[in-house]
This record gives C-alpha cells, structure tokens and sequence, in this order.
C-alpha cells in the first residue's frame, strides 16, 4: 500500500533512521534530502526504498559511512578523486560540485571518482550541475546484471547514463540506465500481476517476453535497443574506470561488495554561456521544447513530454499531497529512525 | 550488385570526383581518404553511397566546398566554432583535433562546432579522438526524422552520440543513432524483400511493425529504446545547440538544407592516462573486453564482441579483397570522377 507523507516529516525521519545506520550529521542529512527527493520525484525504487538496503550495506562494511572522498590526482580541468567505499550519494555530490567548479574556471571541468559505492538515483548529480547553470553529463559502471547482446548470461552493467540541460523553466533530464527496465521495475509489475508493455527480456526458452517474472527468473534483461544499449553499457564502462584509474565492471563483480560496490564514476559539467547570451539560449530551448511538446500526439489525453517536465510535475503533487512511499518501506524506514530495530536485524535485500 | 574494388583504386577515384565537385585539393584529399574508410569499414551508408547526394548539396548551396571554419569564441578549454556551412567531414575532423589539444593542455576539451554541415560516420570522429590516445564523445543535433515518443509524427532528430576508448589492441567505438534502424537500412532490407530482425517502427494502423516499406512510409522509426532513445536524442539537440550557440534541430527544419544542413555539433576528448599507468590501463581494457567476449553466447557460431572490434575484421577483409561499393552508385563516382557526369546532371537523393 502507498502512503502519502509530508516531505518535512519524511526527511526528518530518514535523517534519524541515516544517523542510527550510523551516518555522521552532516552525510545522514544530505542523503535524507536527496532520498526524500528522489521519492517526491517518483522515483521511489531509488530513493526511499534503498534506506534498508543501504543499512545492510554499512552494516556488511560494504560502504564507509564515515570516509570522505580524497583527491589522487589533478591536471588542469580534470580531478581524480578516490571515493574510499565512502557514501555513494554524498561522494558524488562532492565529485558534481567539483566538476561545476572546474567549469566555472576552465569552461568544461570533470570529475572523475573511483572506489565508490551506490549513488543510488543517477539523475540527481546531472540535475544538479544543471541547477548550477551547467550542462551536466554523468555516468556510472555497475556490476554485471545484464547480458552482453548475442550472450544469454549477464556480463555487463546496466550502467545508466545521464544528461541534463539548464533551462530556466525546468532542466531537461535524461537518467538512462542501458537496460529497457530496471529489475525494480519488473518486481513492481510482477506484484501488480501486470505485463510489461513492451517485451523487457528473455524466457527460459530465449523468447522475448512482457512477462516480469520470466525475466526475474533468466536475469536476461533487455539491452535498451537490443545491441545499442548493451555497446552503450560495455564503452561507458571502460570510459569511467580508465578516466578514473578505477574498477571496471568485471572487477566490481570479484569484490563482491553488493551493487556498484567500489564503482567508479565521471562527472562533466560545461558551461553553456561561454559563447551566446543567456536569453536568447534560453528563448531557443524554450522554442525547442515548445515544438517537441506540440507534436501530434498519439492519444490526445497523453500530449509529448520532454524528459525532466512529468518529474517537475510530480514534485509539484508530492509537496503538495505529501511523498508516496510503500507501506512496509515506511516503517522499515521508521523502525530505524526510532531505534524499534536495530541494523543487525535487518534482512538481506 | 556489389564490387570489390581496391582501396586505393577507390579513394583515388572519389578524390578525382570530390575535385570535380569543387572541392579544394586539401578537403577532396581528406573526404576521399573518409569517405573510403567508412566503406571500408563496412559503413558504406554513410561512406561512398553519400558522394552522389554531397554532391547536389554543393550544387544546391547547402555545402560551400571553400569554408573552413572559424573560431568564434575561446574560453579555458573550450573553443567554439562557425563552420560556415563547410564540408562536414574537414569541419568536424578540425574540430575533433581541436578538442584532442585542447584536452592535451586541459586533461579535457571541448570544440563546439555550429553552422555546419553533414558529418557523414559519427563514429569517424571519435575513432580519430581514440587514435590520438584521447577518449572522445561526440554528437550531432539533426532535423526532425523520428516522432518524439508518445507522438506520430515526425518532431526530432535521430542524433548520433558516439564514444571511443583508445584500446590499443583496437578502440571500443560506439556510433549509436538514436532510431533502432536508419532510413537507410530499411531500404536496404526492403529491397532484398527481407523483414527487419525486430520491430522498427509503426506502420500506418500505429502498430510497430517489421516491415520496412511500411515504416518508410509513415516515418514513424521507432527510437532506439523507445522513450529512452526518443528522450536522449531531444536532450542531445538542446546541449548541442546551446553549448554551440548553434541551430537546434526544428532550427534545421525551417532551414531546408538538406540532412544535417546548419548542424551543430560537439567533440569532447579527454586524457585516460592523466592519473593511471598506461600499461596497468591497457591491460585492464583487455581484460574487460575479454571477459565480455568471452560471455556464453546465444549462438556458438556467433561469438559476443564489444562494438569497434567487427570493425577492424571487416576493414582488414575490405584492405585484402578490396572495398565493398554497390555498382550504381561505383558508376555514378566513376562518372564524376572521368567528368563524364557533371553534378547538375545528378538527380536529387
């Protein structure tokens, strides 16, 4: 069952719950926010639902709850950070706060992070290069959870990929993982009893199916459009370790640190004012986004929406009729913020 | 039918017929040498079938064989330039050597690129990113020739990204459409009679269909990963019309100089060994390329491979049995080249 709660009330308690996992102040409240965030934005399977989970993997020592992101190397407008299984939110604000700050000096600037654990939502960090009037690339390698296209056993990541443009009327945001559905996602459609609505992996006997359970059972999950999304994913995974000077894929899945267990991660941000003037480049994504929204649509009750628009709108209702959050999430969430359960009791996720 | 013809027999010939279309010898030099390359490649959709159609562009007006780019803004390591509607191969190869310098002093550049034309292969540029050492990634915004998800007609542009890593046993390169299948392809799979392997695209009852003619005929090509391709590509028009200061896609549309006529474009390279020893590196890529090769495949005649290494295999075969080059479109080159053709004789593509 879905609750709806007030956001304040939400990431207040998702700060007591961060600080009993064992989060310093400061940490246990950026990620309350950031979580709480995510799940006002409508993407609950990674905001508030990974609180337990995350709780398992401090509990497992998988992530540090105390390290801070160290700087290994520098060279003009590119930094190297070493993430230490720090918390994977937090360093990846770090390392996209860093990359707007070399943007502001050498016009592009990059972060590259290595050694780093989830960072749960991607779009976050784009979003936020996009806030600090950045165009904001980012992208991430996880561990193997997809099958290479021609195979039928996963060997790569689904390794999302991230965009984000600053408009002024609200960025435009792509937060693409390179698999169609998000195993999240075939869970929820699963205990729904629904299909997919579109073929999202592989049966037992290798046929494309919409059914969610038969892709749970094969782990062969879609490449978003077939061999494109699964080149996409094995590129940006030798991208982000060799820029880096971290994991690649393969080598998260020897150190068995739960998902994207020391990972490594790049963060580019670009300043978008370097050469026109700040009106009329707006005028012109304004124009842009205008048209592409005015296409016919298909079913006159759906009009086109470019990606980051339905997100504003879906803040809008949270803040507004409170945060929807699953029933058994909540008081998981609300066991560990009042101390009812301790970390140790927690399932495995 | 198609012709094996030796590489040089073929470069030498377009080079003769690029002069012919006014090209200077420079630029008819050097879109020779790509033009070959890209068929070589087996990428003859964008290789030598394209020398017939540059050919009308430049008699049209919609390519000035003379303009060389201009630097229109500098800042840190960020360069922007005007492309003058130039030759969109010796514009975007300037720029991506641009960017590869300015990464070279920067650890990352950035050289973007507006008011220019077709750059035939997207993948040419980050290849040639990847054999200067660099990582490159590079995209392009083109006219509306794929319906936003969710809409029926035709509102974006299917926007190539491409990725390359200098692996020195052969870069990784991804040169990804944001369409599942190009134009081009489905014609190719229409005149052999033949059904597209998956569904790509919606025939005129709105149902997604494997029949070519069928898609061709209402334009409907279905994005690669259906919302996710139709999403990347929109957020790709807007970064690179605005970090351009250049055309947006629908800018192209009212501009009606042919595909890709007034584009902008971006080219980012960045150094991988800035903070990792380069053997460790190589060796790391060879090992998560293996790993992902070496995946239990689907068919065991079919072995998995990343994108790029098919490539090398198909570009040695063309080197030792000649160049692949459909026979009509070898004649038209031919027919260019001897001055037996002039270009206002060419019918329009």
């Amino acid at each position: 069952m879905k609750l709806r709660i007030p956001f304040e009330t939400v990431r207040a308690t998702a700060d007591e719950a961060l600080l009993r996992i064992g989060l310093p102040e400061e940490k246990a409240s950026l990620c309350a926010q950031i979580h709480t965030e995510s799940s006002a934005d409508g993407v609950e399977s990674h905001g508030l639902n990974r609180i337990p989970r995350f709780a398992v993997y401090v509990r497992n020592g998988w992530v540090d709850p105390e390290a801070d992101p160290v700087l290994t190397g520098a060279r003009g407008a590119v930094e190297n950070y070493d993430g230490r299984l720090g918390v994977g939110i937090t360093n990846a604000i770090f390392c996209a706060d860093r990359a707007v700050e070399l943007a502001r000096q050498h016009g592009i600037g990059c972060a590259a992070l290595h050694n780093t654990t989830h960072w749960m939502r991607g779009g976050t960090y784009a979003w936020r290069m996009a806030e600090a009037d950045m165009v904001g690339l980012s992208w991430i390698n996880a561990e193997s959870c997809m099958p290479m296209w021609g195979s039928d056993e996963k060997s790569v990541g689904n390794n999302p990929f991230c965009i984000a443009i600053p408009r002024e009327k609200g960025p435009i945001v792509v937060d693409m993982a390179m698999s169609l559905y998000a195993y999240g996602k075939l869970g929820v459609y699963r205990l729904a009893g629904e299909q997919l609505p579109y073929p999202g992996g592989f049966d037992r006997e290798g046929r494309l199916t919409t059914d969610p359970g038969a892709i749970e059972e094969t782990m062969r999950i879609l490449p978003a459009g077939y061999w494109k999304g699964s080149s996409l994913a094995i590129a940006l995974d030798l991208a982000a370790a060799m820029i880096s000077n971290g994991r690649s894929g393969i080598e998260q899945d020897a150190a068995t640190m739960g998902s994207c267990g020391g990972c490594s991660q790049i963060f580019i941000a670009i300043d978008p004012y370097l050469f026109g003037d700040r009106e009329e480049l707006q005028a012109m994504l304004d124009h842009r986004v205008a048209a592409a929204d005015s296409a016919h649509p298909i079913d006159p009750d759906r009009p086109v929406r470019c990606p980051g628009e339905n997100t504003l709108l879906r803040r809008k209702e949270s803040m507004e009729r409170g945060v929807a959050v699953d029933e058994q999430i909540w008081n998981q969430i609300l066991d560990l913020a009042t101390g009812r359960m301790d970390v140790v009791d927690i399932a495995s996720f």
